[in-house]
């Protein structure tokens, strides 16, 4: 590309730029993440300053996160970069982002790479296909020159007093292994790309021409990313997706053995004794948990709650209220506040309403899209996935309260000021729709089970019943991962 | 307190707390954080799980933050806890709080900690009081229990194989240690009440009474805060608080010695080549650098940001973009959306506009009332304080850019539509205080200059001299420091 024909060329350009990424701040259609991986010299931070001139650079933010051991460690791989997400109507980008962890340790370890691969791709793959379906643009940049370009450039920058600082001790070890930096990006770009979150590979020997071709992709993933549905409002329920029958309920059973007053004491305090002394086993520090508590208002979810936690040191936990989500939880893909919330190594989550939200309430209420909810199952299982290979224990409770009982303690709670804001309009609402909610909660355990993230079903029509069980539950999941 | 009198008056405390909650929840006239510390056995868990019983709970967080060593050593001390700090209309828990850093060591180092005592204290008081000033109610309870009871009641629960669990290495650690940690806790409450901020100290022996003690404690606490006045919206500007006087300017140049062309991009190439040296040296990596750019809109302070960052590695550094605060922002104290962008050891975080907006814009502008710019000051000079102590090196431009010049400026941007989304209409309602921002620049230069923490003007008139003389400047801060 001659100067003249760059010069001609780019003013149109940045123009299309500086319009489409205001429009995508007013519009908030979709956020957009790019991702910027390369052959060393060939333009990676150039391309980034680039953009920072021509786009408004207060609207962009830039993330190189280090692999830094002590923080990473200690929580999921994705962890990070969850947090780092741009909202709607934002752009980020990121240097290698999730390719961090993945193409460029198989240059240092190949073989533990090679061996972790197949999850490895699977990881991005899934992460990349939920962001986008959840409304994030990923847009992958990959910029290289031949091995001659490279070396020459690195020898001219080295060669001159003034500019020999920009070459860095990485870079000089990634130039000499330029073959095998070669083989594992054509590796993970091929396994990598799919519909919607295709690489870009950009020949980064002319610094115009590749100037030109990266801001041509962007204003190509922002016009794309401009014509997706902008986010419905948070309060606009779509008509509800009627369950296959309201009247077939959850043959799930309500109602346990029923505990004997003078045992109930006895029996909790020695299955907290035993859930204290298994959370301070060295090992534990290792794993971490998290539990998950789900079922119908009313349900006691709070209660049993209250009985796991009071066995522990406050430090070890937190327990996390799940409500409806804000305006700004809205803006970022759905698991985004969850993720937030993830436990660090060693430590305990307790959910009070969790995830499962989405294929629950949101379902029966009619407050997601059925496309959206359908595909929450494979995504929940990865996420629970990713917690597990990171050591943690997952285990979810659905405590199980038949109408009849739910109605006393409606009831009991209207009738008790003290207990007066356990009950609001909204949940005599849910119970309207009592029967889907229970379709819906057994399709939730038939498709979201399994081995290592299993689903307890807690009869809970007597509470006593109920506590016990969860406790013991809980102990013996702990127990299964440590011995 | 027989268990007759306890159930008589349990339900009106108990209905005016949930009121109360509630009331808060709705008005947001503040948040309240309640720090709890104690003797082993005097009932701190008991206390919280107590409220978690008698609040909704789902508007209720339980912090006990402990001191992981590979995080809370990558910030400084406040870092988290600032983190963890409740929105206005919520309630928080802290087990020990920022009493962790400073009560609990002087048991363990009394040297130390006596060392450093006058300068935690320091930084106690400091944060209660302008976390009460900025809307956040801070209540303090302490639990004790005789010698006698502690001793008994550790007695009892080990006896018991059902309940000896209860009883950690920790509690017994400090429970041999009772006279030490008795003498260490007066003595904090002693220097660290203040008004507004004082200690309530319970008795712990009588469950019952300690209970109720509790909960009239915080009842008075939540009706307090919900006497203050409820947060002004975001929008509403106050009449600006005229100046001295608006035609005397500020003595600033605006115009450096000139520079000749060619010399500047070999001093240019020159300057960032040390610049980046610096920041791969062993040691910078123990400190880390917060660089904050102030100025009149054009004043050059993006061009200025953009040559330091193209001689950074992306992963060491982030450029934090500040605008006017987001509704989320406001519903937290003032410093609080500059505390999350403090940087990790060893990184650098470069603010593009910053803390200094409650004395420039706000100030100017109306937007914050005089009393809160007013303190400000101080406040400002606080926080980067704890910067330095943590190891960052901290420094600051003020970029001085000529009526005339700035004038200049707007036109060519207004001319140039790929640059048109540098100037809106604000910039120019700004430009009509120009007299009122130089006033306001001199007095916080003046009043926000320490040794550590300088501030350099930087005529801004010629772009290219205020780019060398800003790199300069940064490389003689970090090299301070390091040498």
């Amino acid at each position: 590309m001659t100067r003249e024909q760059y010069e001609r060329v780019l003013p149109p350009l940045r123009d299309a730029l500086l319009s489409a990424q205001k429009e995508l701040q007013d519009r908030k259609t979709c956020a957009l993440a790019v991702i910027v991986t390369g052959t060393p010299t060939a333009g990676r931070s150039e391309i980034v300053n680039q953009f920072l001139e021509w786009l408004d650079p207060k609207r962009v933010r830039v993330h190189a996160l280090e692999k830094l051991r002590a923080i990473s460690h200690a929580w999921p791989t994705l962890w990070r970069y969850w947090n780092a997400l741009p909202a709607r109507g934002e752009i980020a980008f990121f240097f290698r982002g999730w390719y961090e962890d993945y193409m460029y340790p198989a240059l240092r370890h190949p073989r533990k790479a090679q061996r972790e691969k197949p999850r490895a791709v699977e990881r991005i793959r899934q992460l990349e296909a939920m962001l986008q379906r959840d409304g994030v643009q990923v847009l992958k940049l990959h910029l290289t020159v031949s091995r001659e370009v490279q070396d020459e450039r690195i020898r001219k920058l080295r060669a001159d007093k003034l500019t020999r600082w920009r070459v860095t001790h990485e870079e000089r070890w990634l130039a000499r292994h330029y073959a095998e930096l070669q083989r594992a990006s054509e590796a993970c770009i091929r396994l990598t790309g799919q519909p919607g979150a295709e690489w870009h590979v950009i020949d980064g020997s002319d610094p115009q021409a590749r100037s030109f071709a990266a801001g041509s992709i962007l204003l190509d993933a922002l016009e794309r990313g401009l014509r997706k549905q902008a986010l419905p409002s948070p309060k606009s329920a779509r008509p509800a997706a009627k369950l296959r029958s309201v009247q077939a309920e959850f043959r799930g059973r309500h109602a346990g053995k029923p505990v004997v007053d003078e045992n109930y004491d006895v029996e909790l305090e020695q299955l907290r004794g035993r859930f204290a002394l298994l959370t301070r086993r060295g090992k534990f520090r290792k794993h971490g948990a998290v539990f998950v508590f789900e079922g119908m208002d009313a349900a006691g979810k709070g209660g049993a709650i209250r009985r796991l936690t009071g066995a522990l040191d406050a430090r070890q936990y937190t327990v996390v209220p799940v409500a409806a989500p804000s305006a700004e939880e809205l803006s970022y893909p759905y698991l985004w506040r969850f993720w937030r919330h993830v436990p660090r190594r060693g430590e305990i989550a307790i959910f009070d309403r969790s995830w499962y939200g989405r294929v629950l309430v949101e379902r029966v209420r009619g407050f997601a899209a059925p496309r959206d909810w359908q595909r929450a199952y494979d995504e929940i299982n990865e996420f629970e996935r990713q917690l597990i290979e990171h050591g943690l224990i997952v285990h979810k409770f659905w405590l199980s309260v038949s109408r009849e009982e739910q109605l006393r303690r409606f009831r009991e709670r209207d009738n008790d000021k003290l207990k007066r804001f356990k009950v609001d309009p909204e949940d005599w609402a849910n119970r309207r729709h009592y029967g889907e909610y229970q379709l819906a909660a057994r399709e939730m355990i038939r498709r979201t089970s399994t081995d290592d993230a299993r689903w307890t079903v807690v009869e809970a029509d007597d509470k006593k019943y109920a506590r016990l069980k969860v406790l013991q539950t809980v102990c013996e999941s702990i127990e299964r991962t440590l011995d």
